[in-house]
Formats: structure tokens, sequence, C-alpha cells
């Protein structure tokens, strides 16, 4: 635990929550009293701030508009039955976060800022974690690049903000799935493993014409054969053929490093299941469903943890999954709420008290 | 011609001009007294104005600073010996513009709002066109998604701004490019021909890594082998083995369809030059250059029009270019130079009159 900084506090006049009822709330739609703004210049970070909740006066030049410097993370805080607060896995998204900075050629940001900044800013705005079950406070941490001249090159400065979302529950209906065969989300060497704006805008193009042929979502698949898969939508992506359990690697840098994926992937291994994380390609698992040994699908992600994938399709192959008596997926979800509601000791000290 | 449509105009009290002399400005830095402003939402757009250049209000949450939806054009306007202002191939960039905007799922933008009122726009600011040789107005187009809330989706609302930036002379100092080997611009499906934000972000670290080496820019190749040559830096590229003129092909999406590259391409072929299209491996430069064969390269784009490559390295082999004595590229800039000078007919129609 670090020395807590001093971050000078500008409070609000008058709490909205006094306007708004915390239940049920759909995601990232309304935002708490306060955030934290820090920024960047001459080679370091100047100020960090925490303040009302405002609106940014920034120049139409403002480099992240154009050349897209710009990356983000999500995490939660929640409380628990005796309304102690808490966040779930802070510096793991916190490392990741300096990873895509790095990626994206952007500074770092120091964890006093990030960890420590987070903490005080949710401190302070704590009456705002909804106290009802499998409600949230989503955590958005973001930086992007402020220079305000056109040349293309790294920007010099950047702002850093924390704001803070409470949310309802996620109600992940399974999910149908088309596997993507002429779009492509990310390659070898680039920055498919990196948080960062960009590809979330580029790869939405897919998903609304998989949505326009009746599919929730998209399987990313490689850029040479659209055969080996990468992460489904926004979620990372896990399959389970024969009681043994198989996700994409990380190795190639072609998808994001979840951290709800290493949460479950360490929470099977306690199970007792088989994780392979390896490279896997389309026919293995239309060969499996063939044989009836490919049991379950789902995706893991902050927002929904696990969704399950009732429908996969590839080709004129529709591989259906009885949603309704799949076991794993549902018993990792309990496991990993159980840990967050204390239920289940927290061995690998994923709670991150306020 | 359309019609003009009725663009409201707020004027600046004061122009900027009064404190600012226009020669020798640097690129993108110095922006004129107006600029445009365009809003969408609910599937159509809904104002246009022109008013004094001004900051943003924008809230924290604004869409494309988290998912990216953000894309721009880049355009030249200059004076001739008249005094009369014109602008090169806008028409171009509006349909690139566009194509840009489909793939980043955001809407299109109509004519009259990108062609006429950019006129008007610059119309208005003309004082601003410096009336010095080699010197321009920098026109930037650009959109962006407006939504302010974080669930991941195409927003609903849009921004269209043009900002103009009067620029001297851009010194294009022949460079030193290293065929890059690591990092990927762009694959197959993906995003690489679109002028979206990201593909500006992402590229940044790979320049910086050729930059503490020694080099102006990277050569952009495959994500497979890293041999199939895309484009160096932020501009298309050319190669001249044997006589012939040999540039990427667009068909792959890597690239983008640069607007110098396609004039470049038809001036090359009016004085006669064989010009392919096409697939282009590093090998075959390397084998060129061995037998003597490989004569020239060089960038095209907006900023620079021409840009000579004196340095080419991969892996151990560094190829050199007598960039005093290359024939072709400075043939070819001359030419667009007396066609936007009027000493040449604008056959093409590539001139539009202000």
């Amino acid at each position: 635990m670090i020395d807590a900084i001093e971050i000078p506090v500008t409070r609000v006049k008058e709490s909205k929550l006094k306007t708004l009822a915390l239940e049920n709330l759909p995601f990232g739609k309304y935002f708490t009293d306060h955030m934290l703004e820090a920024e960047y210049a001459d080679g370091e970070w100047k100020s960090v701030e925490i303040k009302p909740y405002q609106p940014l006066e920034l120049d139409p030049s403002l480099a992240a508009l154009h050349y897209g410097q710009a990356i983000f993370e999500g995490i939660k805080a929640y409380k628990d039955a005796e309304g102690n607060a808490f966040v779930f896995r802070p510096y793991d998204n916190f490392r990741r976060f300096n990873k895509s900075a790095e990626r994206m050629n952007m500074p770092t940001v120091p964890e006093d800022i990030f960890i420590e900044g987070m903490r005080q800013l949710i401190e302070l705005d704590s009456n705002w974690i909804p106290s009802i079950k499998e409600h949230s406070l989503y955590i958005r941490p973001f930086m992007f690049s402020t220079d305000t001249m056109l040349g293309v090159r790294p920007s010099e400065t950047y702002k850093f903000l924390i704001i803070l979302s409470p949310t309802g529950p996620y109600f992940a209906t399974p999910m149908k799935i088309a596997v993507e065969e002429q779009y492509t989300r990310a390659a070898a060497g680039g920055v498919g493993f990196s948080k960062n704006a960009g590809n979330y805008g580029g790869s939405m193009l897919a998903a609304t014409v998989a949505k326009q042929k009746g599919y929730d979502q998209v399987l990313w698949t490689d850029a040479v054969e659209h055969k080996w898969l990468q992460e489904v939508g926004m979620m990372n992506v896990f399959f389970v053929i024969d009681n043994k359990v198989i996700t994409p690697s990380l190795e190639e840098g072609t998808i994001l490093a979840g951290v709800t994926r290493d949460s479950v992937i360490k929470v099977l291994k306690e199970l007792g299941y088989t994780v392979e994380e390896r490279k896997i390609n389309i026919d293995e698992l239309t060969e499996a469903y063939k044989k009836g040994t490919f049991q379950e699908a789902f995706g893991t992600g902050t927002a929904a943890t696990i969704a399950l994938i009732k429908e996969l399709k590839y080709k004129d192959l529709v591989m259906q999954f009885d949603v309704d008596n799949v076991e794993l997926a549902p018993r990792v979800k309990q496991h990993l709420t159980d840990i967050r509601d204390g239920k289940i000791a927290d061995k690998y000290e994923w709670l991150f008290k306020i």
C-alpha cells in the first residue's frame, strides 16, 4: 500500500444523488459528483485534482480527436453486506493501462495517481456505490492526447481522468454469435492487446452487420485465413470441449489480456478443470460439435463477468448450446461472486478495500 | 456545382490576422478566425453553422475519447498569381471521407455541408490563404462521435467540423526509412484504408523506435511475413525499378487511397511512364538494388506532395539513392505545381475555385 498523496479536492455544493435512485441504472449513463483529472506536460505529470464532474473545454485541434492516442480501463467497485466498499483487481487494470500506454506511445501513469487517486475519488463518492445485489460502481480511468497542433507525432501533453458510473445488474442474456469471415479486429504486431479507443471504433461495423443478420456479436478471427479464433465482440472467449477448457492464448498480441479472463482461468484450475491457453482453429470447434464433444462456449469481461453463448454460426453450420443445462460457466461465475461477497476466501488478494 | 445552402454565420469581432504574419508558419499550429460546425442526431444532420474558432465543451464521457469513432481529411487551398483562391481535388477527399465514415460505422456527411460548407468557410477566411510561393491553407474536415454514454456501440450523435490552418512550405528533406519487421499498421479486413484517428495513434510507436535508430519513418509491411510493402509513415510509396514505376495496390484495403497518390499516377502515365499498381515484396526491391536497377523511391501525401527517400534499410542491407540526381520524382512534382499554378491545363478538373 502506498502512502496517500495530497490530491486537492473541490467538492460539489450539492450532490446529484438527491435526485437519482441508484436502482437498476443502465450501464455507463450516469456519473457521480466528482472526477479525477491529471495533466501531463514537459515529460511529467504536473497536476492531479479531484473536482466536480464537469465538461472539458477542448480545442477543435485536440490531438486525440485527430490522431487517436486514447486508452481506457474498466473496473468495478462493490459494497459487501456490511457496507464495506472494495474494488476488484485494480492493480491488474493499472498494469494493463500502462501497457496500453506504452503501445500507443503515451506516458505511463504513476501508481499514486491511478490507484491512490482512484481510491480517494471513490472514497469521496462512496455513497454512489449501490448496496443492491449485482449492482456496482463502474470505474473508468482514461487518458488522451491534448496537443493542439495538427502535425502527426506523439503528443507532448495528455490528460488522465477517472470518472465513476453507478450501474445496475448487467443482464447477460445468452448470445448468438457469428464467426467473422470478412472484417479483422487485430493482427500480430498491431494494437489488438491495447485497450485503445481505435480498437473499438474499428470493430463496430462488423457488429452492426452481424446484428442485421440476427446475431448479437461476432467471434473475431485472424486476418489471413479467418479461422484462428481471437475474442467475441468485446469479451475474451472460452470453449469447453470434452471437459477441457480452451481459450485463445495471448502471445500473438491480438487479443485483450482480460482481467476477468485471468480470474476465470485461475478459478477453473482451482475447481479442477484442465485449461489450455493456446491457438485454436474454428475447424477444431466444428469437428468437436459434430462429434458431440463441444459442450459450452462463453465470453468473459468486466461488464458481464460471464456471458453464455447459445449459438455459434460458421458458414452453414449453426452450433447450438443448451444454455440452461451448461455446468461450468455458472459454476465459475458463482465462485467469483462468492469471492466478491466474502463467502470464499480471497486467496489471490483480488479485493482492494477502499 | 450544387446550390449554396443557407449556413448561418457568426463573425469574429476582430480578426487574429492583425497579430499574425502568414509567412513560414509551421504546419497545423495556427488556425483561422472561423470554423464550421455541424451536429448529427436522430439519424440526420440537424444543424450547420460557421462561427468564431473556439474551444468545444465536451463531456468526459464523450464517445470519441473512449471508443474512437473519429475520422478526418487533409486538403490544401492556394492562391494563384492573380489572387484567385482554389482547393485541390476536394471532391476526392469528400468521397474518401465518407468511405472512412462507413468503415467506422459513422453517418456520411452530405456534399452541401462538406463541400459547400468548406467553400463558404474558406471564402469568409480567404485573407488567411497565403499568397506566398509554396505556402497554403491547410483544410482539416473531421468528424467524431459525441454520445455521453459508456456502452460500446456506434454513437447516435456526431459532430462534423472544418478548421483551417495557414501553413508555410513543407520542407520535405529526403528521408531515411527502415522497413518495419515487428509492428503492423494494418491487415486485410481491417481499417487501414480508412483515415481514422486510431490508425495514427497505433502507428506512432514504430516511428518513435525508428527515430531512435536514426530513421525518419518506417516502411510498413504485412502482418504475416513483414515483406509485402504497404506505405511509408503517413505517405503512399512509389518505387522506380528499371524505368518502371511500382506502387502498392489498394485492393487489400490496408493502405490509404491517397489523393496525391492518384494525382502522381495520372501524371506519370501522362509523362509516358509505365505505372504498375500491384503487390510488391521487399525481396523484389533488394534484388533490383543489387542488380543496380532500383533507381528511385519516394513518398506522396498532401503535406509534402512528394518526399524523396535517400536511404531504405532492410535487415543488413542499406539501399542508398542519389537524391540529387533522381529524375522522375522532381519531374512529377514540378508538373503538379505547374497545374496548380495554371501553367499546365487542368485537364482532370482538379482545381476547385473558391
